[in-house]
This record gives structure tokens, sequence and C-alpha cells, in this order.
């Protein structure tokens, strides 16, 4: 059976790549470089992805919204950290048929600007928080460095969450809410992240603090899957957003965003692929389950019932569920399906009928087992479970195996990955180290703890850890 | 109780913009004039129409697809009556951050330029066809008529199908198939509509021809909300869509496209609306059903558990419920919901609870009745069916009352609505008869028929019927 050209482990970009193409799931060839054209089997699998989000998004009380692509420029400059960081990664549109528009128009790298001039017409009093909306969206941002599909793009496929809170204290709670969501999607996923705050000046543009939540692709670079920013009232103040508190003053609003971008489908294909293509987690896989007849000659018929009658079982379980009838050898069939990452394969041939079970392979593992077909829902829900968390489980070793705490320059030399090493909190150390080590800093553990160690650069007191990867 | 400040009956348009702005459908003081911020119930409400959309389209084996928004001026400019009829209506992107462009990018106002020089990389053989995506997206138009919400916009939420054919009897079949789409989908929104073959001149540019679907709208004039065209091989020329038939020759796809706007939500909302606010259709209402605990002091307990096992119940049946537990009056709550059109409303009090029965309360009718609670499930699925059949019955009926056919000028300057007259098929008639009816061409009713009367403006024989009307 052909397996791809490029093997994981040895070329890890050029198998994503092929993947990609491959498996159907986007189609680079599009006129502007960057901007990729969806394909049916990508999109649906985004769609998955983003169902996931909402689901989480509905059962902690935010409200689904869709703000206009365009941003006034007026609009877009009222906070002035915010245009500096991203006024020269913004698209501008000019003009209207043949009219010069009086005011050019962005498009939205993010929605900061666009919301909160609205925001600010919103909110009136203290009953009117915390708001707590989100919406998946089309972003855009003019990347000059090389495209790659899915991880660096010039048209995003986005999710953001924007919420208003009283004060600074209610919208640290909201950060502690948006950890707990990603803690749950990504676990769903079967990715296993981590989560830095970045240093000052490598924060979001106008954010208080920015967390990262980051994973570790077999590249050995770390892919930065989404952020939560508490932004203080540093957006409230110049987009007048202000309530009226029970007493009957006027205060600023504290906000908080959390984004999340279709990288998390290059993470999926990155982190639990493998030589033979796709393997997806069976909460967001396109076809959970593929039913392959074993047909032969003038047994066709009771094949044919028996698959559409386990089909017909499985959707009644709300499974998603194929039946691959074409006129092609079952080895061609595998190797599609394996390719396109379906977790599950049943085959149903005439002496399993007899026998009354089913084959089931999964796809992450190969292993081939035969099961009654009375167990087969009970079994099905069961390896659901174990592919999630042995996928999980798998890729938690990988950065496990390559998370390393060390504490001086030396050893950290010797090792690949993500490397903490003590930091003393001065700008200039974290800089000599991200060159020594040809990385980047990606921020400090969240987890507030006590570091002896000196700063390995300026040998003076650390006052945290700081975590330094190659990145994507 | 306080209804709408102005009566639908009355004065339609202010009617119409009070009801978008108090239902909070969307938020038309986006700094940008006909870009409008979508709230979550507006949200919601399309966001159902997408999934009743999707839904069909899955069923008639089309597959999802998402291009990017920004087309190349180059790929724009390769089918000459498509730019001579979109050119000026579209918004140019010219720099990305402080450069200058190459090549200028537009913003999709549909994306026939976008997807075909893609179809011309994806089909190679017979095999490959026929091809049938869709995608819903947003769109852009730069609009210089006054703007109104979902009806006349310049971002539009935009549904679209492309589909590919071998040739032009297989795209007329396709175009049958996205009739019977269409049917089926006005059908579960209780809009009645009317297919119009539009004239030569009207028709979408670059078409072979086009249907319009139109609804009536209570101000008398149409709306449409959709079109249906078939392409023949008018972009497959240009753009180089071949494919390899059976004997090794290359030839020409057939090509169609059937376009949804965001306008079913006006059509929705003006067709079914009444004074007291919107009426929405159970098929697409965001909430079915609202449940509202009737409390008294002391008996509050078991009216919120009885409450909550009613609202567990319809959960278990896939409606979509809330519980309104709020510390305001019944009576406010009654206006609240009303407004927001939920289709049912249900009154649960301590009597009720005693005599094991619900109080149901239609939307649309006001109709109040007494249940068994045993036959809640039974009861609500008929009046969910009966809402939509006689939501259907009301409109059909308006517009058949104000669609009239007759053979003179004079009969017909008598007359409001949709009016069919006999026509030559010269343009020029048709173009008196709009000046004295100041109205617009619909176009041809879609069924053949003979048309025995003369045209009433030549008198020469008449080849068909041609539709006038007043339109948005």
């Amino acid at each position: 059976m052909p397996e791809t050209k490029f093997k994981k482990t040895e070329d890890f970009n050029e198998w994503y790549n092929e993947i990609v193409e491959l498996a159907d799931l986007c189609d680079k060839r599009y006129p502007i470089k960057g901007m990729n054209v969806w394909r049916p089997y990508g999109w649906t699998l985004m769609s998955q992805v983003d169902r996931l989000t909402r689901d989480q998004m509905q059962k902690t009380d935010h409200q689904e919204v869709c703000f206009p692509l365009l941003i006034p420029e007026s609009s877009f400059k009222k906070e002035e950290e915010h245009i500096e960081g991203f006024g020269s990664e913004v698209y501008w549109v000019t003009h209207a048929g043949l009219n010069k528009l009086e005011e050019k128009w962005l498009l939205r790298p993010t929605s900061e600007t666009a919301m909160y001039p609205m925001f600010s017409l919103w909110i009136r009093s203290h009953t009117d928080l915390p708001l707590k909306t989100y919406q998946i969206v089309n972003t855009f941002r003019y990347e000059t460095k090389q495209t790659r599909a899915f991880i660096r793009v010039r048209e995003i496929h986005f999710f953001e969450a924007h919420t208003c809170h009283k004060n600074f204290k209610q919208a640290e709670k909201q950060i502690k809410e948006d950890k707990e969501i990603a803690d749950r999607i990504f676990k769903k996923l079967s990715l296993p992240f981590i989560f830095s705050k970045r240093p000052e000046w490598d924060k979001f543009a106008g954010a208080y603090y920015t967390i990262s939540l980051d994973v570790l692709m077999p590249s050995g670079r770390t892919l930065q899957l989404g952020s939560i920013h508490q932004y203080k009232d540093n957006f409230a103040k110049p987009y007048e957003i202000k309530y009226e508190n029970p007493q009957g003053k006027h205060e600023y609003c504290h906000q908080t965003t959390y984004g999340m971008s279709e990288r998390i489908l290059g993470a999926i294909i990155g982190v639990h692929g493998d030589n033979k293509g796709l393997v997806l987690p069976p909460e967001v896989a396109p076809t959970q389950i593929v039913i392959i007849p074993i047909i032969f000659k003038g047994k066709e018929k009771p094949v044919n019932e028996k698959s559409k009658k386990i089909l017909e079982q499985l959707v009644d379980e709300n499974i998603r569920v194929k039946i691959d009838k074409r006129e092609i050898t079952p080895g061609n069939k595998f190797y599609e399906w394996e390719l396109k990452g379906v977790p599950i394969r049943l085959e149903i041939g005439p002496r399993d009928i007899e026998k009354k079970q089913i084959t089931i392979v999964r796809r992450d593992t190969g292993i081939k087992k035969l099961i009654q077909e009375t167990e087969l829902i009970k079994e099905i829900k069961k390896e659901f479970e174990e592919i999630s968390k042995d996928l999980y489980d798998k890729a938690k070793k990988i950065i496990d195996e390559q998370m390393h705490r060390v504490n001086t320059i030396d050893d950290a030399t010797k090792l690949k990955g993500i490397i903490e090493l003590p930091w003393c909190g001065n700008e200039s150390c974290a800089m000599e180290i991200e060159e020594i080590l040809e990385g980047n800093t990606l921020g400090e553990p969240i987890q507030k703890e006590e570091v002896k160690e000196k700063c390995p650069i300026c040998g003076k007191p650390s006052k945290t850890y700081m975590r330094y990867a190659k990145t994507y």
C-alpha cells in the first residue's frame, strides 16, 4: 500500500504540506499568496472545531454576535498602542467603485476597534454587566513571512471572545473561566498545551497582560494556538466604555479577550498525524466511522444490507458515519480513509455476518479486533474515549520529554524543545538568551513559584522562570 | 400593555425599523453606513436560517467550501459582462500596511471570479462532474441607495451555491433541483414566493438566464430574496473550466448558481410580524417556547420545580426552550417575548399544577388554551405545525389577493401589488409600462403558457406575460 512521499519523522515540513494537499483540506493555488481555499473536508473539520467552541461558549453564557469586517481609520486610531502594534499589518480599502472614500477603512485584524465604540453605546448601567460576547469570523493580517497552510495565513478563520466587567477583579474571574474553557476544548482535541504569561515587550498591543496557549509541534517548534488578554481599562478609557454603579457614579469597565484561530487545525494535523496521513480526534472528525463492505461475488446482498443496518444504528446514536460502496479494492479504500484520518474503520464481510461479528480497526494504532454485533455501540463509544485518551497521552509524553528546566546557559544549549531558565526580569537578559539559543521567549509559567537560582546572564536574583523555544 | 409606537398597517417602514431595533436584531449605529452589527438575537435567527439551508444542501449532495474574500483585479476582469455589471459596485483594497499593492484586490460582491479559476484546476475529467459546492459568507456591495436593515446593506450575509455540469441539459436539471430546494426552504419559513424569469436586460451579469425569487411585503413592494442562474458556458469559456469526456475530447462545463441573502430575515420580519413585534416560524425561532412560572408567595417551590421538569421534557425533544425566572411581572415578560416573536408561551401556576394542566398561548393568534400535562409534547408538535401552516396560509392569501392579471393599462393603473400584463417581448414596451405604473419589471412566469391578448403598448401579439411591481 502506498504511503505518503514524505515521512513525518524525517521531513516534518514537507510531510505537513503534502498531507494538507492529499487530504483535501485546503488549496494553496489561489492567486493571492496566503489566502487559501477551504476545501470541503478541511472546512467540515474546521466547522467541527467551531461547533466545539460554540458549545463551550454557550455553556458559559457568552452570546454570539457578528460585527462588520471593515473598520474606519478613526475608530482604529483611538488606542495608541494598538495602532502601533497593528498599523503596519493591515489591509486598507480606499475606493468604492470609482470613488475615493472620504475616510479609508481597514480589514479587521481583530475586532477591538470595531466592537468597542458599540460597547460604549450598549453599556449604561452595572446591570448591563458582565457583557460576554464572541464571534467566529474571517480576519486579515498582512504577513510578510513565509506562509504555511493554517499556521501562517493572510485571511484567518478566527474566534474572538470580548467581555466587559465592573472591575479588575471581575475581569480576572473571566480570565480564570477562559483558562478552564481552553482546558476543556483542548482536552477534547487531545492537544496538551502550556499557558505562558508573555513578557511585557511581547504582549498584545494595548493589553495589560497576555497569556498565550502554545503546543509543541513535532518539528520541535512551538505553535501559538490562542491567547487570553487582560485589558484592564486600557481600551475602556479611549473608547469611553463606562457604566453607572449602584451609587450613581460612572466608572470605566475592565475588559478581557480570548482568541483562537485556524492554527488549531495545524496542531491537529502536526501533533496527531503519522506517515499514513491525518489522525483525527473522534470529537471533531468529519467522518467518525467508515464502513467498508467486503464484497465477494454472489454475496453482495447480505453484506450491503448488513452495512446499511449498522449505519442506521450508528446514525441513531448521532455518530458521523459513511459507507464506502465504491467499486475499488478494499485496500484502496483503507488507504484513502487512513489518509483522511477517520478514527475507526468497520469491515463487514460474509463470514462476519454468519458469526454476527464485526471487524473494528483503530486509525491511531492500526489495531484490529473482532467484536460481537450486539456490543457495537458500547464498543464504539469505549474506543472513541480510548482513542482520545491515547492521542492525548502520546502527545503529552512528547511535550513532557521536550520541556526542560535548567539553570545554566551551558545546559540549555544542549537541549531541544521548550527550555525554562531562571530570569531576573530584565528584557536585555532575555534577549541575550534568545540570541544564544536561537529561539524566542514564550513567557513565564502562570503559576507563581519561588526561584532560588540566579539569572544566568546578569547573576542577579531571579523573579521567575522564562521559557524559550523555536516558534512558528 | 404597551405596544410598538408604529403600527404595521399604518406605517410599515417605521414599524419595520422599530422592530429591528426593539427585538435586538441588529444595531445600525456602526460608524459605516449600511454595515450593521448583528446582535445576539438577530445572529441566532440568521444562524437558524443558515442551518436550514445547510441541511437542504447536504441532502442534495452539495459540499460546503469557503473561498477567500479578496479577488485580484485580473481574475475579476476575465468575464466582460460580469465586470460591467459589478465594476462600479465593488470596494477596492489598494494598500497593505504602508505599501501599495502591485495589483489591487476587490472585496467579493459574489464569488464567481474567486471560484472559477480554482474550478478550472479542480475539474479534469467527466468523472469529476457534477461539482456541487456552496458557501455562506460575507459579501460586499457599494450601495448608493438608502440602506435598510437586512434589505439593503453594504456587507451582506450571503449564501451561494455554484455547480458545474457536463452540458446544458445537466445544468437545467440542477436548476430544477434548486427550485425544489427553494420550495422546501421557504415552505419551512412559511413564506410564499413567486419565481419569475428576469428579462434579458435585467439578468445577472454574465448569466444566460436568471430566475428570481420574490416575496410580497406588506408595503405592497416585492422583495427579491434570491436568484437561480443558468450560466451555460458563459463563464466556463473565459475561466477555462473544461473536462475530458469519455471519448477523450475536451469540453466546456455548463454552470449554475443559486444565491440567497439575509433579506430572508427582512421577509420574515415584514411578512409575519404584527403590531406587537416579531412573529417567528417555529422552524427558525431562536427560542421556540418560553416558560413563564406564575409565582404566588409561598408557592414558589412547586411552580419552579414543575417549570424545570417541563423544560427538561422539551429539551429532550430537541425543542429550543427557556424559562423566564426574572423578578418582573408576568405581563412584562409576555410583552417582551411577544416582541421577540417566540411562537409558544407556556404559563405554569399553582392551580395548573394541582389540575395537572398547562396554559399554552400561541404568539401568532394570541389564542390561549389549557392542555393536559401528559399531552404536552404531542400538543406542542401539533401547534408548531399549525402555526407554520397558518402563517403560510395567511401570507399566501395576501399575495394571492395582490397578484392581478389584466389586459389593459387602464385596468393595471387601478391596481396595487404584482401586475401581470401581456407582453410582446420588446424592451421598449416593458419600459413604457414601467414608467406608467411607476414600478419595475419582475420577469415572466416560469411556466410557459399561451397568451391570446395583444401587447397593450404596441398592439402586436404577445409572447408571454410580464410582471410589474414596486420593488425594494
